[in-house]
């Protein structure tokens, strides 16, 4: 495998970056399973989506197939993980400690992505001082002080919809480069702030339209509708 | 405003729905904060993507909009929840009841946009018999007992990665129509039934590679990756 870095790296589209995520879900878990090797038509059957749209995607990380063997699992794990930026460590903040903030803790893919919840935040004297998972929610009023000397970039955002846009200047101000918003509010950020929603409503209607249209086509890529 | 089914309505692509649930999320704060009309472009401006974009898809459902006057919000926000489907009530069961159960019984958006948990289901013997929000946690020994006397459509599946295959192969001989999965798998289900898969870890890798990417060109709307 090359090491040297893809030259059209910085430049995948959205919709390829998804999908690389969706590749590297069926990497890791062929890996676990033993799978040491694998053709663009294995990955393109598992996900549902056509075999020329995997190779296209896969030629933009570089030759890493070989005509007759294929893939190699490993291999392209590390690359996918590298092109997405995930072959590094991302401090992360999360403000607002409730029961979605708690699951999101537990969550075991964070940690094994690359992502490091270094700091937790809330406002309500009832939870300050609290220690979840190892680690300590701190008090709001004290994120800028903090980020000053642990500089972090990333935030996930678990407050309530009338409090999170309010939250997210401060953490904008503070320095971080991208939310991960859970409150069902549209966030607005300067253009350089890099912004994701989940909103657990929107999700549910599309299940519902789908299942109202009695949509029989769908391919198992269509399940994660980030796609 | 015409109240006979939109010819077309059976026909909007999965693209054209997800903005739609866009949309419907601006008009219902637009209808909060007393905005009684809107053109497309204010539809546009405030979702970062095209005017064109916003008339076509507003175009497929029906004469809605009046030259000169724009878009009643009233008006359109009823036949937005109409054609996806959530002008009525969806009846949903919830397996697996921890943290992000709790945080999603809690979530308001659900039941305003006609969503309904009418059970919980849980495996644990410690959980059995809880009431959470008003509602009881059953054991999912008795889930196919239980939705024959109470049907049910659509079920969210908060359970562990391991335990959420099994769930989901119970829930659709059960005669569920729709699964919105929250476990980290990907979960295989007969083509009738639909499957929504919420998944963190992709959300996060999508947020950590335009953050590295340095992308500044993003519009609101791309922050809900569903589109």
């Amino acid at each position: 495998m090359s090491k040297s870095p893809s030259p059209h790296s910085d430049r995948l589209s959205r919709a390829t970056a998804s999908r690389l995520s969706l590749y590297l879900r069926c990497l890791e878990a062929w890996h676990r399973e033993g799978v040491a090797r694998f053709s663009s038509g294995d990955l393109a059957r598992e996900l549902g989506i056509t075999d020329a749209q995997v190779r296209k995607d896969l030629a933009q990380l570089g030759n890493l197939g070989q005509r007759g063997i294929g893939y190699t699992t490993i291999d392209l794990t590390v690359e996918i993980r590298r092109v997405l930026g995930i072959d590094r460590t991302w401090r992360a903040a999360m403000v607002g400690i409730g029961n979605l903030a708690r699951a999101l803790l537990r969550y075991d893919g964070f940690q094994a992505h690359g992502f490091e919840v270094v700091a937790l935040y809330d406002a309500s004297p009832d939870k300050i001082g609290e220690i979840i998972e190892g680690k300590t929610i701190y008090d709001f009023a004290m994120l800028e002080d903090q980020l000053l000397v642990q500089p972090i970039e990333l935030a996930i955002v678990t407050v309530p919809g009338p409090a999170a846009q309010a939250v997210a200047d401060r953490l904008v101000n503070a320095g971080v480069k991208g939310i991960l918003n859970f409150a069902p509010v549209m966030l607005k950020l300067p253009v350089r702030v890099q912004l994701v929603t989940v909103d657990f409503t929107i999700q549910l209607e599309q299940l519902a339209f789908r299942v109202q249209t009695g949509d029989d086509d769908h391919r198992l890529s269509d399940a994660y509708p980030i796609v």
